[in-house]
């Protein structure tokens, strides 16, 4: 797609390093109250008071993270931004800023890279975040995108990954797997494409798992709805590698265990029709499927009455003692040790 | 280097994403009280009270930034810190924290990555900065490096580079073009080794220059300086592009021109001799080598009597008004334009 002959192809030697941040961080407001000093300077400039500051980053690597024969530069820049707000949130805190740095090859123009920061200034828009850096370089090959995240929280209500105790409830906000299948269907006609390129696929039957891996959304609503319930997690974690894997990162930290229900797991039912039609479990895909940007959190007993009747919150389980392990309790009643095959960039090759 | 055959190898993917970042950080320690919560979680928990808070991102790109050939990994791990703190004391801020994300290809092994960490680390105890966060992840081709600072300061302590005023004094810190000559000479090295492999570089009249480009240092103690000499700059930036660029920099934020002083160009003898070897203008390097991170400020009249006794600090020149534009004036008394020749990654190929 970026390399359609057709469309309008300015070479970023054309514009420079300078001009280049200048002319594409220019359209962004700044809207938080606690950003100084934007871009245009050495640093950014923030005041955060008697705040509490959350720093996370991540990286994001193209042919490793993500493919641009069906991941359009809009929302790739979109989701640069919600991978990393979702660490935020994470930590019960309001995401505020972030900063951008791409290292790009030749092959974009500017063009391209216009779309790319109008997918990341629409995320900027509608979680209420400023952009306050970054960098712009040249790449020997492929795109390359370095987010940086940072929040406000007040002091003592941020949430860590080591807070759980022995029966707390485990939580999960919305329905998982579905990110993972979505990128299963892409991957698909990806294929059916390079085999048949007049052919016109039809995805309405994938459309809500295809936006949940294209265009994902960070739950800042789900952190209101805390706030609004007055519960505090007792820990927290954002689901970026399958659920699977984080559960055991809260049982790490927290040194504890946990029965997590196969039968109280939240799929959508597209998630349950593609499985069949893929011939894939759907516990294995809610268990492994990474990338679906949910939140996981464990929550006191006490706490039960204020979410139980919560459309956005589903218990899938409890936290047990440590020496107990952590168990995936199947439909048939049956006790399977939980292991982690989350994704690990290092193994591609 | 880093593929000599006979060192031990350990492929990343034995550790996976989270054993090597575990394995990366468990060395570091914290030693800012800032810090509340380091590596582990989401993100960083930072509290900065009454402080404003500075931050600011690079990229190190191979084949683009640094060439291993010549820079060792241990060297290349301090220079992606202190480029980054030069940022940060160029806003009359103290680094506090850094967070460091790497993309590697399969090509480094654990031992290569613990090389390039052993520098973050060296560099994070000197300048007392604490490591809290970052990413780790597999890349098609090369290293890559993302790192952002943070740091604080006082309310209306921040230096901007827009605050300089006509008749304030232009000032530069230690010394400048080193930085650049020395990757002049490791580049003919390079280019003797392809030749003669069995060539031993005698680099005695080129320690000083070497170290420049291969282990620069940031500028932490002329802001302590500063501080105590009570001397509060008007505006200040960083060299990293070559000193025509800054003051370029300055001037055009600050909406004020220039007369800079040939003459007064603070340069190691090293360059001096360095410049006449290799047939180079030591007036051009010292204008257009970057690299050097020194810090370029704008000082008022009055403060003139605290510095003008000072090594660290060299008077080069006086802000004019705008209109007046910005000038290099010559040993013969000759007025010419400024231009910026600085450095732009993506004219490279």
């Amino acid at each position: 797609m970026i390399e359609d002959k057709n469309q309008q192809r300015t070479e970023l030697s054309q514009l420079g390093e300078f001009g280049l941040i200048d002319h594409l961080s220019k359209n962004f407001e700044v809207k938080q109250q606690s950003t100084i000093k934007t871009i245009g300077d050495d640093a950014a400039v923030l005041e955060f008071k008697d705040k509490r500051v959350v720093v996370t980053t991540d990286f994001l690597v193209e042919g490793v993270h993500f493919d641009l024969s069906y991941m359009p530069l809009k929302h790739l820049g979109y989701k640069a931004v919600i991978v990393n707000l979702s660490d935020v949130y994470a930590m019960n805190a309001e995401a505020t800023q972030v900063t951008v740095s791409i290292a790009v090859s030749n092959r974009f123009p500017l063009e391209a890279i216009e779309e790319l920061y109008a997918g990341i200034q629409t995320a900027c828009k509608l979680y209420n975040v400023d952009l306050v850096g970054g960098d712009t370089t040249s790449s020997t090959s492929g795109l390359i995108i370095s987010v940086t995240a940072i929040g406000q929280v007040d002091k003592d209500k941020e949430v860590y990954r080591s807070g759980a105790k022995p029966n707390d409830l485990l939580v999960v906000s919305g329905d998982i797997g579905g990110a993972y299948l979505g990128l299963q269907v892409l991957e698909r006609e990806k294929e059916v494409f390079k085999v048949n390129p007049n052919n016109q696929p039809d995805l309405e039957a994938y459309t809500y798992i295809i936006e949940r891996q294209l265009k994902p959304e960070a739950r800042k609503d789900v952190i209101k709805l805390l706030q609004d319930l007055d519960v505090k997690p007792t820990s927290m974690i954002d689901i970026s590698d399958g659920l699977s894997s984080e559960i055991l990162h809260l049982c790490k930290h927290s040194k504890v265990g946990c029965d997590l229900y196969e039968n109280k797991l939240p799929l959508d039912p597209q998630v349950i029709s593609t499985c069949e039609e893929f011939n894939l479990d759907s516990t294995t895909i809610a268990l492994n499927g990474g990338e679906d940007y949910e939140l996981l959190m464990t929550v006191s007993q006490e706490d039960f009455p204020k979410i139980k009747a919560n459309p956005n919150l589903t218990v899938i389980g409890y936290i047990t003692e440590e020496n107990a392990g952590a168990h995936l309790v199947t439909r048939a009643d049956q006790k399977i040790k939980l292991t982690a095959q989350g994704w690990n960039s290092f193994d591609k090759d």
